[in-house]
């Protein structure tokens, strides 16, 4: 994670994943997450709202820019040529992140809670990109459809791309996940 | 809800459903349930292991109903095949339990926990589902997708049953769901 830069909210984000990743997140506070970070507690709490939020902070930008590739489409663009749209934008957010997105995958498959709290956020992703199609015309259910599509592909594409050998990048995996949707759903 | 058995255990929910209907699901205790029900605490806890089970009790069954229609489904059907087959075996459950799924549905939408929940278990009949079309020989990415399409047809179809006016049957609003995503997925 050397790549990152040095600023308090990456320090802070860094030192929780290796204490997540060393001790259990239940078992890590935030007096510990601060102290590894070389900062202190009320800075911690000026970025996070609590540890948890660690994990999860970024996500309302990530939301937003994948509303707003939807926005963006060009007229003629399909539902899911709109998602697809959509999940370019995350690939560049991911790749930005990528050596932060292992670790953090790996905690949160590591406790209940914050896959509850993971399930959460991506069914309001789903929310809001589903609000984004009907905006731009799709129809009530098919949004739904779309949209629910949307992070089913973002999250198994994640899941791979997350552990891929190879390191392709999110991008590719996310377009070949949408295409063999496609072919599924033309099969008999 | 006149219709039900009058045994325990639909006793028990009806009387929790109630309940949690008028006074919210965090505000009512075990005691009031059992008591509103004409029964005992004691018996209350034979049927279910707390409060927040009385809404997902059947839920392992209607997995494993699933699954069987995955597995019993004919050689030649495709992925999304098979899972039309699961959602035709989902229908079956839910017009039995047809009185008891619209106040669940609103009890659930009003708590976070209880989403979550719903969420997880979701995330577990999509699991399910993909084990067991990669079993029927489905690869391992196009298992994921149908399975995972598949909890997304059942909830979209769920919501619109459950508030119907028409008082479309289950199966047929899945099977319609099903057909507008394969329309989606063909688009440009």
């Amino acid at each position: 994670m050397g790549r990152w830069q040095p600023d308090a909210r990456s320090r802070l984000q860094e030192a929780a994943l290796v204490l997540y990743g060393e001790r259990g997140y239940d078992e890590t506070t935030v007096a510990e997450i601060a102290e590894r970070a070389g900062l202190t507690e009320r800075t911690f709490f000026r970025h996070f709202a609590d540890k948890r939020e660690v994990l999860f902070w970024g996500s309302e930008l990530l939301e937003q820019q994948m509303v707003a590739a939807i926005e963006a489409a060009p007229a003629s663009a399909s539902a899911l040529g709109m998602i697809g749209a959509a999940l370019d934008a995350a690939a560049v957010r991911f790749e930005e992140v990528r050596e932060f997105a292992g670790p953090r995958h790996r905690i949160i498959a590591s406790s209940h809670e914050l896959q509850e709290r993971e399930l959460i956020k991506s069914a309001s992703l789903g929310a809001a990109m589903a609000r984004a199609l009907r905006a731009r015309g799709v129809g009530d259910t098919a949004a739904t459809l779309a949209a629910r599509t949307g992070t089913t592909i973002m999250g198994l594409a994640f899941e791979q791309w997350v552990d891929d050998p190879a390191r392709r990048p999110f991008r590719q995996i996310a377009r070949d996940a949408l295409a063999q949707l496609r072919e599924i759903a033309s099969a008999g």
